[in-house]
């Protein structure tokens, strides 16, 4: 079920994972693009900007909505703007009507083509929001359906499993809200070089696949921006090695779940330089103390209790999470691999999911 | 670390579970309370509507949070305004400073202790915020640091695992954002009674304790209104009996988080009569067919496809979850003592949570 001929697992792997693993690898290329030609990006954020927006609302599904996560921290951090993720529900099932006056809606789909999405932003729309699409799909229904639409510009993307367009999303979010503020994406301009250089061969990832192979239980966790990250790993793990993978936020994890936490757990943190990586010190320190066994991924991996830290070039932390994906996404591919599975078609899954 | 003296599992149980098993059966008791004695609480709506904010944002954290999940739902279906909750990082480590004027905050919290709640809400008031406590203690400092506060009236919660603190969090939020439109409270009268209904013996609910007893992969889910209880229910089963329990809304489930359910996946289900129990239905036939089992629980439990039903007394959608989290505290309880556990003391948990 996809949108536009030619996306969604439409030709046939060679191999398993060759997809996934092509698509993990053009992220460098596709950062790098998206930096170059700002244009339209820049005149959607202008157009913004000139409505003034107090509040800002996010819908997205799945690993769109992960990148939502990120965006509502951007919004709030940087346009200082109080911002909500969508409850599609509210509008799909039990047809609230807000007034949207004053408000910012951002629609975040690779596919651009999901029935929920669409209704959510036309209903925003009819009631006075400001609607931007953000899709990887210039020709859908989505962006027909929101005033204004960002392309993010990753290409067909074949394997079921989204990497490149989530890797593009977070890129294109933090490219169009930096520029709401008149910024000029500084911070976002050395990305396609430390983009190559986290994707070199890492000894440390190769580690965290071998003693993955058999683990059940994985927790994921990372604080502020980074939360998302830890969101999209337990899902890309989930759906590629069908791990029993659950996220949470570093502050939640104290709160209750920390009591599942033994040394069966394997625990995936994502510690970036920056206040949130930080304030994971004192979680992992309690997590260690419980005896799970923990990797830590990010340009401050090594300065964290953990068995094992897979270290990521440093970068202003707000675009951290645009490279911390990216060994998430190799191990997601790697453990799949060494489990027999092809991640290019995870098991009942579809490229673009249908729901109300 | 408790707020006020008696409180936070500070007296011993005489066995295991004692205390979370009595704070369960008086939660009827409670709700008559808070229904009877509604002046306070209404005085509180009255001066928030006349505010007339255009926004709502909820803060809180652990099963607070999951409270606050439904409060979403009702403030936008019942009040018609954009609600969002709140990241407590983008103030507590990235000091963001929004202006808040036509926001209402309502922040969520048992103890009224959460340092992070506390900062959140404090800043909020200062950038312009109407704010308002939700507690189950009045001398709390959030309490002070509001400028309105409703008490839960819940009375000393002595077991880790909230459960009548929950209850009640989620009749008093119903109140309040009822009361604010002006309502009557006319769907939440014969809660009282329909939670005694709920709470008596079922040999349903034994047979999933039963069978429940060696499973470790949980899923749990629900749409709309009900996704809270499916939260509030991961998170109950991970910190009384440890499992890997993980909540998905019906929707988001089928992007990704669907791979990974199996035939060894026990997946609890909230269903209850309304749209998001209707919704529900081509979710699970989907799990179904993946061969997972899938106890249902709720008013309309007895219509998808499941192999065991707990059914509950019939009420209005909107005040469902009241009712849906009683069996899934029992269930909790009741798996944890089976499987030698003590509920009311879990593993490296502190009734309140220190988090910035």
């Amino acid at each position: 079920m996809t949108e536009h001929p030619g996306a969604g697992a439409g030709e046939q792997s060679q191999h398993p994972g060759q997809h996934m693993s092509a698509e993990i690898a053009e992220q460098p290329a596709v950062f790098d693009g998206l930096l170059t030609d700002r244009s339209a990006l820049t005149e959607v954020a202008r157009r913004i900007a000139e409505r003034g927006p107090r509040f800002a609302m996010l819908a997205a599904r799945g690993s769109s909505d992960h990148a939502a996560i990120y965006a509502k921290y951007l919004v709030e951090v940087l346009l200082q703007l109080p911002a909500g993720l969508v409850s599609p529900s509210s509008t799909t099932l039990y047809g609230a009507q807000p007034d949207l006056t004053d408000v910012l809606l951002i629609s975040v789909s690779q596919s651009g083509g999901s029935p929920d999405l669409l209704e959510v932003t036309e209903t925003a729309r009819r009631n006075g929001a400001t609607t931007v699409a953000v899709t990887n799909n210039p020709g859908s229904a989505l962006n027909t359906a929101a005033e204004m639409s960002v392309d993010i510009g990753a290409g067909t993307e074949q394997a079921v499993a989204a990497t490149k367009t989530y890797g593009a999303t977070l890129l294109t979010l933090y490219l169009l809200i930096d520029a709401i503020r008149g910024g000029s994406a500084e911070h976002a301009l050395r990305l396609p070089e430390l983009a190559n250089r986290t994707l070199a061969p890492s000894e440390e990832l190769d580690e965290a696949v071998r003693r993955y192979r058999f683990a059940d239980r994985v927790l994921t966790t990372g604080r502020g921006y980074s939360s998302a990250t830890a969101s999209e790993a337990a899902l890309k793990l989930a759906e590629t090695s069908y791990l029993s993978a659950r996220s949470y936020s570093g502050a939640d994890l104290l709160h209750g779940p920390v009591a599942a936490v033994d040394t069966e757990t394997a625990v995936l943190a994502l510690c970036s330089s920056g206040k949130g990586g930080a304030a994971m010190k004192e979680v992992l320190e309690t997590v260690h103390e419980r005896g799970a066994e923990i990797c830590a991924i990010g340009s401050a991996a090594s300065t964290v209790p953990c068995a094992h830290a897979v270290d990521l070039p440093e970068s202003a932390e707000e675009v951290a999470p645009v490279l911390e994906v990216l060994p998430v996404q190799r191990l997601a591919l790697a453990l799949a691999l060494e489990r027999g599975e092809d991640p290019d078609r995870p098991r009942g899954l579809n490229k673009v999911t249908r729901t109300r």
